[in-house]
């Protein structure tokens, strides 16, 4: 399961009839904003379970739930880690530790 | 579910008898493009929620339907994130921090 | 469904029995070789959708085919992306194909 | 499957009824941390195999549990490989590149 | 399907029950390990095509195996692209790049 962090509710008003009756809201995933079936209550700013794949559809309340993502639970507490930067840091430093001189 | 943007509609007249009448549309995620089954009449430049794994069939409009991404529901007002730039851009230039001549 | 390019049938005999009448075929995900059922009788160099996860056993002709990875159309006309370099092109080509003088 | 690490047990109090009796522990899947049911009684510190996908539900003992990640072994021996450092260390500290006393 | 190369036999003493009758093999799946299902045989160091999602547990042998991630065949003759370095490394070095003498 992924650990996300609610974001806030989506509407989005013209949609397939199966989606009808749930909340949906917006996550965070890392740095991706995916969109979730929320069966708990979560609000904003929680940190949430997420679970996918098959599972959310049952997570959801049914097998024919047309579900990849439901909320299934709220953390009680959750320190998140420092951002990851996945760039390097391109401070000015002459000291290229990596590479070389390109030419 | 996925939060993407609708580029185009595909077009495959080579394709398995199972694809025959659903619209195909080109859809970005992220920075990727994919295809997806549309099943609310979504346009070019609509964000929409697509959902995958099993339950993309489903939500294609029956279990057996070979789609692992559906069009499910078009998000009513949508702000995407600036672009992520890989390259990094933390850097305390002053002026045009993403192109342009480095030096 | 993803958007791959066919580099070339795979050749495998040593597999399981469930494997046997389907043709394999090399595709390019992105950078990432992959191996998907065909479906279609694609060449070489076409530019196909593919199915995964659960979609793709149905997709390959029956229910219980063990594959998660099915070329099930040929895309009529496509223009690929530029290839995005994660990595920059060590070639140490004179004629910066893309961006900038580094110096 | 998937080799992670055990990191400690996950505590959530709201959440959905079909998780009540099974307990969850947070892993490490290389620099993610993830939430997987605990088929084995893992401890922190362990290196297990995860079992991802619809398999995930019946690896924690039922056809209908909406787990997407179980621990299903836990691994005699492993020998992690050093941390991918997608980022440069950009500590300028000589020596220990990896490790070092945290205090 | 992945095309991974194994690497060695995977030891788990106390694992789910359910798992006791195959052998599981750690395989390099581009530059992370993961465990598979070996259903075909392999030998460190071949290349081999593994199959995932819901399509790992038929191929296991029985829609009830909890795989995600089961080996389906060998392949013939493979050459491996060149190593990805996500960091660059457009070095001039003029010796083993990217190896080194193994003792």
């Amino acid at each position: 399961m992924l650990i996300v962090k609610v974001v806030k509710p989506l509407v989005s008003t013209n949609r397939i009839p199966d989606f009808e009756h749930k909340h949906l809201q917006v996550v965070l995933d890392g740095s991706t904003k995916k969109v979730a079936v929320d069966a708990v209550g979560a609000k904003p700013g929680d940190w949430v379970i997420c679970v996918s794949s098959s599972a959310a559809r049952e997570a959801a309340g049914s097998k024919s739930y047309p579900s990849d993502l439901t909320i299934v639970g709220i953390i009680d507490h959750w320190e998140p880690d420092p951002p990851k930067t996945s760039a390097p840091s391109p401070s000015p430093s002459p000291s290229n530790p990596q590479g070389g001189k390109p030419s």
